[in-house]
């Protein structure tokens, strides 16, 4: 029976914008893992299964239900251990969640002043409100304040993407020669400023936007034929 | 036979300092390896082994001689693969290479701009006047200069080191529940400006200062026992 996974959704709902949900949908196809996606909106906490924690991704496999992409992630990787493996192993599950943080403390931190207006733009007209309120609570500013000058941002979050880009210039992967955990971790972030935003974050000659481009193909070109601006 | 290693040296000749060498340094403990090391001078180029790149660290095990950290810790570990491992596979070592791309393009290029006076301060006599010309060229600016609004900086510097922080406050180390060499990798950025300066990089409550005092710890308190300020 296939998994069921809930993923965030906008107002076209093959749109799929949630950093968080990319990460556990290429780690289910680094499985081979059927599964099938629900959109899911943020207005729509109670439309997940139980226990509910009013966020996604959310898995369903058989009796199992299981909440947050890193959970999700160990889950796979031990109830799957046949399958490919997503961190090879404990150090490489270690050294995972060093880039895990650094995508969490330095990139999406740089995209949301990037793009958060975009997603704005693309969320469900129901969650228009609760995601323009929520987000300019925390960020104390408008979502037009908050990215007014990014393109004088760009620069900076261009030389901030350095330890990424000097990586894939040496090797194919974040995790190699080939694809693991990691690269979906950095990758879900990319692909989620892409699911919504035309605003060019990579020069054509960057060797991050070749990686993405191998991230792009992987498993049948599954988040190159997801609705996304650009290449 | 223990193995030679080539270590950069200060006017004391037991201070070690330099980041890549600690690396090396690490990384031989860590496999178990007897090494004797050498105290080398930037000046002394013609005292290497051949074939001679003029720079350190090199090791020589038997008939081999290697430079270069990441050659050396790649050599170690094809050399002695029944020792503890440095990557624990090939996935691992992809991510190790992420983690010294940070090391090297954020920790390193912000401790420089701390730390180096400070190492000038302390290479031998015999060495000041080709570090002074050789990093003034490099920077286009004197090393005073260059570290006078250290105290200014100290706080951005601090906040460069999140990746790090958030991945040490959850689990042990880098590499996660036991040292391995992307621990070795950060660390020896760590112990090249505790080797040479007294400048307070990190707050008492840092979660980095726990995992380095942990780094201090390992293989019998070797790097603890190295001439260095402070903790």
């Amino acid at each position: 029976m296939a998994i069921t996974m809930y993923d965030l959704a906008g107002a076209k709902a093959e749109r799929r914008f949630s950093p968080f949900c990319w990460r556990a949908r290429m780690a289910l196809a680094h499985k081979g893992l059927d599964v099938a996606t629900v959109p899911w909106r943020f207005t729509e906490k109670d439309n997940l299964p139980q226990p509910n924690v009013g966020r996604v991704p959310v898995i369903v496999d058989g009796d199992r239900v299981v909440h947050d992409s890193t959970a999700i992630a160990d889950y796979l990787e031990a109830r799957y251990p046949d399958r490919p493996s997503l961190y090879g192993g404990a150090l490489g599950r270690g050294l995972a969640r060093f880039v895990q943080n650094w995508t969490e403390t330095v990139l999406q931190t740089g995209l949301i002043r990037l793009v958060v207006l975009d997603i704005w733009k693309h969320v469900a007209p129901q969650d228009r409100d609760y995601f323009r309120s929520s987000r300019e609570e925390r960020m104390r500013t408008t979502l037009e304040d908050f990215v007014k000058d990014r393109e004088a941002r760009l620069p900076a979050f261009r030389a901030s993407l350095d330890p990424l880009r000097r990586t894939v210039e040496r090797q194919a992967f974040v995790s190699g020669e080939a694809p693991a955990y990691a690269d979906y971790v950095v990758f879900g972030a990319f692909q989620w400023a892409r699911a919504i935003s035309d605003f060019e974050l990579l020069a054509a000659d960057d060797p991050v936007r070749t990686w993405r481009g191998r991230m792009l193909d992987l498993h049948g070109g599954l988040a190159r034929r997801a609705p996304a601006y650009g290449e």
